[in-house]
């Protein structure tokens, strides 16, 4: 089967620019000599996250017990749930997946430490649980380096737990100002309680800075494996880097300039990232993806020196990948312009 | 089970107000003595769309090729496929379906007539076509009623299929000129080939004036039986009612002002709809829902004179409910404040 005859609209991973996006991102952290743990949100996918671990990433972040659950099932051992978890029954699926694999998460309060120390009483094994710093991003996490010594402390006593460090979502191109709080919070929770394991950093958009933050021992990033048109334009990646393309047909071609795509919200996502149109499409950068319906992409070639015909199969660079591959129950595994097969999105849907 | 019980981030569904709705609705259209479609692109449920029917819809509307078969399977007899077809496979599919139900089409060039007659050469019973007519929306469309003439007669002289009338996706509050175009195409089209069926309006934005559009025998609409935010800011519906809404988890107070839900873009989507925010957060009239990651909802309390505590539930009625049924597995019919049962989303995903 040659793309052309993929029914639209679709998914495509071209797994060429896969595997050197994660050789690429893995040497990046082989060279300065922490961990890598790649986010699994991004695609979902065991088969993709395997790649990951063989290519030396020292285990995976998930964002939903769900979604872990996804992955334990298929044997990963080192999973790191970044979200914090209040209800008893996500908290027993936790004990649950941590008696089959290396689970660790996440806390920005008492109230979720001791939500997780009462469903953790009596484990075999303590809960790893570290200290989610805001570091500027403003999104969860302790306010201030006292604040992580403290509640680092919470933990270390908490029954069923043990601390195990700090992670932090941080803002892109703040690495100073992340360092400075993540080097205070270490060092005021070494001297209170001796130890703080692991620091976790992250996000693909500061990969290439992610050395600045010297007291990293291990970073997270999803993107990188797929890249999408808001990693182009911070200058992050190439176009050709850009593994996941949205195949699409002009099934419209109401004026002169103006197309109609049958792909709109519910396969571009409407996430816009800051950026102006709904995503990058391939051989035409003059074209503007204006508006999304939810079954049609409006699309204005008026600056193109080329138009398409109706019928013509474009491929699009989504602004955001991660909620694209959320759409889908499968995406086509491509080489190149080769097809090879359709792949299950096995974590897809995982809200809970 | 209680609401409270529920596992979060969850999508409810209270059927008192999707009933309400629906009469409401019916009664708008059965008062104009004109057919109502309901587009079941919204809740993607057979059993709501039986609620329908039986209050009075002459049949159904479905974007997808993919979404109208999991209706035909459901014994739906009369379906609008609001979407032009070209590739043959799609179009071996709807033959198939036209063999099980009354099945209609769109088209708005010749392109797709050629494909369409070629699809249904030979078939039992001619496909009906409707021409669709851009009056000002922008998105598919002829440009003019000769246009529309002109598709009518190529539709109407084309082997497999017969010209089944207009349909359009008007523009909100432009009914004398969505008026003015229908109303001179009907006029061309019964001087040219003497019949014009169907002329086929729609849209829950502009359904309290669908009677200013004179000439339309029928008319469409979807989000109505759910109701959003964006209904509200238009004042087409009242918070109350707003049927669907997302149930979320207080999970992280990183600030006074500040509130992390564990509902973000994969629940809620990133659909802005022209307004500011993300969301309207029942019972916290000045709550603004600032910015969505796929997993977070980041709310700003400043200027509530009450803030939830971590762990407190709240309900979120979305901007634009269409995308929100498209991401989950099932949705939780609820009675006002009673859980009656899930319900699987079984047309979820139907991109083809």
């Amino acid at each position: 089967m040659q793309i052309e005859d993929i029914e639209t609209p679709a998914v495509l991973v071209d797994l060429n620019i896969v595997e050197a996006n994660i050789q690429r991102t893995q040497l990046v952290f082989d060279q300065l000599g922490i961990g890598f743990r790649p986010h699994v949100k991004t695609h979902k996918i065991p088969w993709l996250a395997r790649q990951q671990i063989q290519a030396g990433a020292i285990g995976i972040a998930a964002q939903k017990i769900s979604e872990a659950e996804v992955f334990a099932a298929e044997d990963f051992d080192d999973i790191l749930l970044c979200f914090n978890l209040l209800s008893p029954d996500k908290i027993a699926r936790a004990r649950s997946l941590a008696e089959k694999c290396q689970l660790s998460t996440v806390a920005d309060n008492i109230e979720v430490v001791a939500a997780l120390s009462e469903g953790f009483r009596g484990a075999d094994l303590p809960l790893s649980v570290l200290v989610e710093c805001d570091t500027g991003a403003g999104r969860c996490g302790v306010q201030s380096p006292e604040a992580a010594r403290d509640l680092a402390r919470t933990i270390a006593h908490a029954k069923g737990l043990r601390f195990g460090g700090l992670m932090t979502y941080p803002r892109p191109d703040t690495e100073t100002r992340v360092e400075a709080f993540l080097a205070e919070a270490r060092d005021l929770i070494l001297q209170d309680i001796g130890t703080c394991p692991t620091i976790s950093g992250g996000g693909s958009p500061s990969l290439s800075h992610a050395g600045r933050v010297k007291s990293l021992t291990e970073y997270r990033a999803g993107t990188y494996i797929y890249n999408d048109r808001s990693l182009i334009a911070r200058g992050a990646c190439l176009e050709n880097d850009c593994a996941l393309t949205v195949l699409a047909t002009v099934v419209s071609r109401p004026t002169h300039d103006r197309a109609i795509l049958d792909a709109g919200s519910k396969s571009l996502t409407s996430d816009l990232f800051g950026l102006t149109g709904h995503g990058l499409i391939r051989g035409y950068p003059g074209a503007e993806i204006t508006a999304l319906s939810e079954e049609h992409g409006h699309v204005d070639f008026r600056h193109c020196a080329t138009r398409p015909t109706l019928g013509e199969k474009l491929r699009i660079i989504p602004n955001h990948v991660c909620p694209v591959s959320n759409l889908v129950d499968q995406v086509i595994f491509t080489r190149g312009e080769d097809v090879w097969r359709p792949w299950p999105v096995a974590a897809r849907g995982c809200v809970i």
